[in-house]
Order: structure tokens, then C-alpha cells, then sequence
């Protein structure tokens, strides 16, 4: 198919009902338009299969290099996903460079001054990024998320079922007679964290249960000194104590058994830990830790390939591909 | 100092009493030179400070951003010196991009096929890098080491004193009465690794004891798998049981208090523990892991200002810089 970019951005003003003024002004980021006007731009686009490398003034045809944006290397999660992801594109000779996007690159500016000096074929995002930022790097550049999604920006991604597995998580403690359960979840700005939040509380109040503030707690990063001093809190008070935590990260379940055994109190009999990702460290822990196990290696190869075979066939619709996710019973819960 | 690259290669050509034939292809790697005469040329550069941009064919000015090369993201270890990395480098508004070099990139073809296509100003590397890859580099951008070093190249470099750590953990082993004691290593073609391992066979060997080779394992991975099966191999003969163990990673030394645990056997009583790194999953485990403590974060911090002050001055003579460790205590040897 070989229009020009001139022709094209006709054919969008056209569709949208808009002047050509106005596409160019959005694809170039120059002046302000409303988002009402914005919206209209982009379905028209849509409509259209917009997605020529004409346009694309960040990607670099011929480059063989792919970028990942993650939160946090410190997370052992994000490893295991990256394994997944270089054996993707090593398949089919691609480099993997890989950036701590954390809280640095948040506007697209921020990732527009990177990659106008970098010559990045594609971007896969394991991280939180605003539907906007999203829609305006996707314009430029194939772009595709892993395990952290953007329900509302129009790009391909590949995760789990947080909403489903937390139901899980959460009916499994129900079912073994835990009441009393608190939460050790990560920022809402996350999209899983309020994904797994809603399974978790949709659960409980099917049961006619809710929980107290003071057992929700929202840490900013996965870090195991945070959720030790939360879950010390939280299991401080003798009259007003859980009987078991959902925790979104093993992490996070690791530092509920050190509270609990620092209090003197006994896993699971006296309190019950469900984490989650099944990451070596719910091995490392005694007891160790139930958890629902997320396929992360598949996760990051899956994604890697959906990438790779865009920036092969820009035209390529969007995909939301889910995988299964499983919950492991071990001791921390038995 | 203006000097032409014509008139510098003249020079090194003469100082090194060699033709410029010579001197060009073994700055653009064109056919075969005995190593005797590369060794010549490379140290005439050295004495005559080459280290002009004009020959960094592969570090490119005016670009603000740095590659950091490690050998694994699972590793919790390298979380904690990338935090530090991107510290040093956002204090000086540089980006870090990072790589999993690991066994995929470990000739200088394959560094450049990369770094050709990407506009890098500095390599960083923590990853194990011959000799002969590393002057390679370093010929054509500015090339700083972090944590894993190598002390034939003439690179600069962030470390520890494993050597010394390693007889400060074998020292402690001996001080609680153990003599049985096993090891649990890495590759030898890690530096670490063998410094490590030169340490603790010198301390065991100084106590009249040695280390039976059925009790020495070099793990190809940073990997709780691979330290569990190796660990359950040496604990599962009753009349022939180390009564220790030094495990060069916390994650190993996690996977031998999990091996022990699974035999019956109780830490620190039947088996004491050592470990390495003071990450996070030394407080996970039960009991928490003795270890020597890393100054991870001001090794990532330091290497990575050492690297920016070299791009910015390339004449800085080779700096080579030792951090602190410390032996911390606690219940897994006490």
C-alpha cells in the first residue's frame, strides 16, 4: 500500500471531518486542539489503519533494536519477564536495550528526547504510562505493553486477568475460614493494582464482608522494608488484628511472615498469606508462600513477538491477549 | 590540544616503533597482528594519552546517554547498583540504557553491531568482559567497570576487595568452631568468583584444613534452582556433611537453609550460613542469613560518576576504586 504521508493525512482530515490544519497540528504535537477534536482525530486514523512509518519520526526503519520500559529492576518479577522478552527477539535477531522508566519518563517529552537519539525500532512498555503518552508514542513508533496495561490507549498488550485472579486469591482465603483479611496492594495508579483491588473487595462483600481502611495499605514501590512496616502496623494491635493478608507481591508476603513472626505470631495458624507472581523468593520464605503463579517468562515472549511482528506489519490491529494465571497452595496458608 | 588523527596515529606508530600500517589496523581491526605488537601499540597509546573522540568510532558527542551492560536481571543483586547508576546519571541529566549482555554478547563484533546502531556515550559494564573485548571497547568509547572487574585491561574500575571479604567470611566460619565447611561459587571465569574462592581456600588452608572438591560447586547462574539441588547433594550424606557453608550470593545461601530444612536438619545448629550481597532475601529467610555486606548502591553511583567524568575529560588516567564491605550477623551462623 503506497500512499503518501501528504495523501493520508487528507484521507484523516477527511474522515474526521476536520482540516488538515488541525490532523497535523495533532501529529506533530504543535499548538493545543480539544480533545474532543483530539478523540476524533485518532478514531479517524483508526478507522483508516493509520499506522504508516511516514509518520513514525521515532521508530528507524532498518534498526534492529527494541526498547523495554520497566518500573523497577529491583523487582525479581520484572527479571523473569525479561528473560521471556530476549529470547523472543534474539529468535528473530533483535537487541533488547532496557530502561528504568520508573517515575523519570512520564510525559512524552520525556521518552521524545531518548528516542529522537536513539534508534529504537519499537517500545515495550512493562510499565504504568498514561493513555495519553501511550497513543502519542504509538503514533510514532510501534508500541506494545506487558503485564502493566492501558485499557484505554489503543495498543496491543499482553497480561493476565488481575480482576479474576484476585477473586481467586481472595475466595481461597474465604475458603479456609479466614474472615478478618488484609490487603498489601501497590500504588492505584496502577492498572493491576486497581484491577486486583476490585476482585479483592467484589469478593469480600459477595460474602457480606468488607475491610477496614486501616487494613488496605497502597506501598509506592515493591520494596520489603515498606511492607514490613505495614504489615507490623496492621498486626500491632491484639483487639484488632487480620487473620490473613493478600498480598499483590510475593515480596509483600515475605515481609508479612517476618512481621508476624517478629510479633511472635504463628503463619499460617494465627495468620494466613496468599502472595502473588511466584517468584523464587515464595520458595526462600518458611512456611513458604501460596501465591498465584503468573506465566512471566511466556508473558515478555508473547509481548516481545506481538512487538516484533507489528514493526514487520505496521498495519497490524491492536491485541489484548490474557494469559492463565494459577494459584500454588504451600504452607502459608495450610 | 589539537592534534589531527593522522598526525596522532603517526605519533603512536613512532613510540611504539611500528608502522602506521600496523597502528591503523589494529585501531580498525583489519587483518591479523601478533599479540606481542598489539601489546606494543596499545601501551604507546597509553603512554601518549590516546584517547581521542576523533577515534571513538562507536561513542558518539553531543549524545546523553549511557549503556549499562550486566549478565542478569534476576539477579536482586544488580537491582540495587542500577539504582544507584541511574542516580549518579540523572544528577548529571544523562539517560541509562541497559542491556542483558549475559552470554549473548561477549566478542567485540557483537557490542558493535549494537553500539553502532545507537548513540552511546559511555559503556558501563558489570558483566564479565575479556581483556582483549574490553581494550577493544575502550580504544573507541569510554568504558568504565562495575562490580565484576578485570584487572589485565586498562580500564577503570568500582569494586570490592573480594579476596579480603571472602577470608572475612571463612575467618568467621572458623571463629564459631566450623571446619567442614562447603562452598557454594559461581563460574571461575567470573573475577569475583576465583578472587572469592583464592580467599576462602588461602583462610582454610592457613587453618590446616582443606575443602574437599565433592563440596565446592561453581553455579553457571545466579539461580535458587540450581544452589537448592547442589546444596541437598552435599547435606544428604550423614557420614560425610559439611557442618557450613560460604555461599557467594545471598540466593544461594537462601537455597541452603531451604535444602537443610528440607533434610531435617536445623540452622545455624547442624549447618551454619554464610552468604554475600546483603540484599533484601537475607531477611527473608528463618533464620535470617549472616552475609558481607555490598555497598551496591555507591558502587553503581561511583562507577557511573567515574564514567561521566571520563566522557567529559577523556584524558583521565585510569582510576581503580575499592568500597567497604562488612560482615553483618546474624541468626543463620548464630
Amino acid at each position: 500500500m503506497a500512499i503518501s504521508t501528504r495523501t493520508t493525512i487528507e484521507e484523516i482530515a477527511q474522515e474526521a471531518g476536520v482540516s488538515i490544519a488541525t490532523v497535523s497540528r495533532i501529529i506533530n504535537r504543535k499548538g493545543n486542539t480539544r480533545e474532543e477534536t483530539r478523540k476524533k482525530v485518532l478514531d479517524a486514523m483508526e478507522r483508516l489503519d493509520y499506522s504508516l512509518n511516514a509518520q513514525r519520526l521515532l521508530s528507524h526503519a532498518g534498526s534492529n533494536t527494541i526498547l523495554v520500559c520497566l518500573p523497577d529492576f529491583r523487582n525479581p518479577y520484572n527479571g523473569v519477564i525479561i528473560d521471556g522478552v530476549q529470547a523472543a527477539a534474539l529468535r528473530r535477531s533483535y537487541h533488547v536495550l532496557l530502561m528504568q522508566a520508573g517515575d523519570i519518563y512520564t510525559t512524552f517529552d520525556d521518552y521524545e528526547s531518548l528516542l529522537k537519539n536513539n534508534t529504537m525500532a519499537g517500545l515495550l512498555l512493562i510499565q504504568q504510562t498514561s493513555a495519553q503518552v501511550l497513543e502519542e508514542l504509538a503514533l510514532r513508533c510501534p508500541v506494545v505493553m506487558c503485564s502493566e496495561v492501558c485499557e484505554e490507549a489503543r495498543v496491543s498488550y499482553v497480561t493476565i486477568d488481575n480482576y479474576a485472579s484476585a477473586r481467586t486469591a481472595t475466595q481461597y482465603l474465604l475458603s479456609i475460614g479466614r474472615r478478618r483479611i488484609a490487603f498489601l496492594n501497590s500504588l492505584l495508579r496502577n492498572n493491576y493494582a486497581r484491577q486486583r483491588e476490585a476482585g479483592f473487595l467484589d469478593t469480600l462483600e459477595g460474602a457480606g464482608l468488607v475491610c477496614p481502611a486501616e487494613w488496605m495499605a497502597h506501598l509506592s514501590e515493591v520494596s520489603f522494608d515498606l511492607a514490613l512496616a505495614a504489615a507490623t502496623h496492621m498486626l500491632s494491635d491484639p483487639d484488632h488484628r487480620p487473620e490473613a493478608f493478600f498480598a499483590v507481591s510475593d515480596v509483600y508476603a515475605a515481609a508479612v511472615i517476618k512481621a508476624a513472626k517478629k510479633l511472635g505470631l504463628r503463619v499460617p495458624q494465627d495468620v494466613a498469606v496468599i502472595g502473588f507472581d511466584n517468584i523464587d523468593i515464595s520458595l526462600m520464605t518458611d512456611p513458604a508462600i501460596t501465591t498465584i503463579q503468573q506465566p512471566s517468562y511466556q508473558m515478555g515472549y508473547q509481548a516481545c513477538s506481538l512487538l516484533l511482528d507489528k514493526m514487520e506489519n505496521p498495519a497490524m490491529p491492536v491485541k489484548h491477549v490474557l494469559l492463565d494465571t494459577e494459584l500454588i497452595v504451600r504452607s502459608s496458608t495450610l
